[in-house]
């Protein structure tokens, strides 16, 4: 389904004594019944790791343990077994029952804390058992993370994702790498960057200095060129190269002049990946196609910069989607760090690139319009959807074209 | 002799009554007998042009304007030419006689103010006579800049040139291409950037950067590889590039893996003629044939960085004149913006390549050791001819290639 490597995938280790409802919690995170479920102590016996997306945090493993204060010969392996998941959990979460603290959860809590992995205390079972306040009160005097929850009501449960992201180690946000994974090394990439008025005097704007640099990093090279003289460039190649990227706003013409053989692709859908989730923004895109006149749409600015007078945001992108819906839209702008809490009476958020954002705060704003069922895009995709180049746009991304083309 | 077009050469207009010594002022700043020299008024009839490299400004046209004070139908004649002087001038000198200001200076002072160019009174004859006090005062009241100097005698016509770079509009210093000129339009730059620790981290450095984008705004383009995968770019290609342009760093690689057909040229040279004088850069990397062990060397640094191990200017630099010279030079290295000003006792001074300082400071810096008749260069420069390829590097540049190839 995915083809991210394990490897660069977050690992999140469940820990806790047996019957606390580790198994049922990962099954409440993740909406599906993958690890057995049972209240008879003990059941699960390996730690179970199972791979998935994970919003609002993207690809992780989850790793589930035995408990670990389990007895007798094959506890002492499955003692082991739970040691060594410490050595590859990015993030942890130290499960037990709200009114249940005793040793062995500090010396959970004291093995996470000498490795430096940031965790969070999960207090399940608040249906049946109110939290203890002194549990608490420890745990706000230690800054330790927690939250109460109810794994088999689901209560909370939209919150502690919430959470995970928030402690989710720095490093995770920054992915390795922009392009490499789609250009091997010795590959050729054509960026095309159109010069007008918008860009800086005497430079380049930032995400194309950092797709060349991130070419030259994967031991790959490029072409710079003007949209004009793409053909030219193209024409000059004895081998075509492995991808052409350009700037959205000149998406039609360099699609136009791209061979079919040449995958194509925009700086704002490599940044749009890079920086968020391209599969919640695909996913978002699609309820273009569902707008009908008078649907409200929010249109999500990060920064505010004084707008100019052909604004991507507050006038172009308007203006498409008028003409694709047939009719008048109620548009609403947001600029600045102020995003909405309450999304529900939008039919469809669409965001700006987020140059202002880190990606932990772009994932957050994506989570917080997905767990309100509100679908959300952002400029790079919805201008490719707009202007129908999308399919062709969304190829060097097979997951972000699988959600595409699923109806 | 120069390939600076005309039009962007800095237009010095000289203005002044008849006999104030207008052309042996110009006789006196450009040290050639360009322009008739006489004491009987108005033997300039016609504003004489002269093209010239007028270190430390570069290419200059001085315009020898005849006296605008004269009389009957000739004289009508020449005050129309002179006005249209203006139209072209980039920087005046109002040229008068020590002890004389009256209503045609007036004039003169007010023209150049209305169309906000700027200039410079030049007060002449002070070997024969006084500065008249009165004058200087008024000048000073109105911060009209003015030098009183004997052009007869040669008397501060130095510090004269030094006023002229002070006042020289601030667009002179930005040249309007960094490569355009060496690409035509349509063509291909092949542009070979490493990637080591000193390179910062998700970004190109600042040269490379201004580079791509000047060939974009010449409507050329390019491609970005790292040297270990130039030849394979240059395979990939059905006609060559025009141009190589590679960091200093692994000039003997590139120029090795580049057939010699095509230009190269390094990134520093590039940048030593966009905020300095290649010429005269080229001309000081010279004295290097004639260092013997125990000269003394300055390397001048315009920043404070701090030295890394295998500093350019401190370590590099230093190793190679010293295998080159064969034995131990007295090398001083001095830091910042303090430049000394007397560099008498220096055989060389090698610069830095000034990305803390604009073309004004650096022209100052190249001039003050000029006209000392000390050599300078920089590192750019240095680093090719060192390692033997100045030849090739300098190609591009047919006027600083004569240079070096002059004897």
């Amino acid at each position: 389904m995915q083809n991210t490597p394990k490897a660069l995938r977050l690992h999140i280790g469940i820990f806790g004594r047996r019957n606390v409802g580790k198994s049922s919690l990962l099954n409440a995170l993740t909406e599906q019944p993958i690890a057995i479920v049972s209240d008879t102590p003990g059941t699960t016996t390996d730690p179970v790791e199972k791979t998935m997306e994970l919003l609002p945090l993207g690809p992780v493993v989850f790793i589930d343990t035995a408990g670990i204060d389990d007895i007798g010969a094959l506890g002492e392996m499955r003692i082991k077994k739970t040691m060594e998941v410490f050595e590859r959990t990015d993030l942890g979460l130290i499960v037990t029952e709200a009114n249940q603290w005793g040793e062995f959860e500090e010396r959970l809590k004291n093995i996470l804390k000498e490795q430096k992995i940031p965790f969070v205390v999960v207090l399940n079972k608040i249906d049946i058992i109110s939290p203890d306040e002194e549990i608490i009160k420890r745990l706000e005097e230690e800054k330790i993370p927690y939250i109460a929850v109810s794994a088999e009501k689901r209560q909370n449960i939209e919150e502690l994702k919430e959470l995970l992201l928030k402690i989710a180690p720095a490093e995770w946000f920054n992915p390795p790498t922009l392009v490499g994974d789609l250009l091997p090394a010795g590959e050729l990439a054509v960026l095309v960057v159109p010069i007008d008025l918008e860009a800086p005097k005497g430079r380049l704007i930032l995400p194309q200095v950092q797709t060349i640099r991130d070419i030259l990093d994967s031991d790959a090279y490029c072409m710079v060129v003007k949209e004009r003289e793409l053909r030219d460039a193209l024409e000059r190649l004895k081998r075509p190269p492995k991808l052409v990227i350009c700037d959205s706003q000149c998406v039609l013409k360099v699609v136009a002049d791209t061979p079919p053989n040449i995958q194509v692709t925009t700086f704002s859908i490599i940044m749009a990946r890079f920086k968020g989730d391209l599969p919640t923004l695909v996913k978002g895109v699609k309820a273009i196609e569902k707008l009908e006149p008078g649907d409200k749409v929010l249109i999500a600015e990060a920064c505010t910069h004084h707008p100019i007078a052909d604004d991507i945001g507050r006038v172009k992108i308007p203006r498409w989607l008028r003409q694709y819906v047939g009719g008048k839209l109620e548009i609403d702008v947001c600029p600045g760090r102020a995003f909405p809490e309450n999304l529900a009476d939008y039919k469809l958020v669409i965001h700006c690139g987020g140059c202002m954002l880190n990606r932990r705060e772009m994932l957050s704003r994506l989570y917080k319009a997905t767990r309100q069922g509100v679908p959300i895009t952002n400029y790079g995709v919805a201008i490719s959807f707009l202007q129908g180049v999308l399919h062709r746009t969304i190829e060097p991304f097979p997951y972000a074209k699988m959600i595409l083309e699923d109806n």
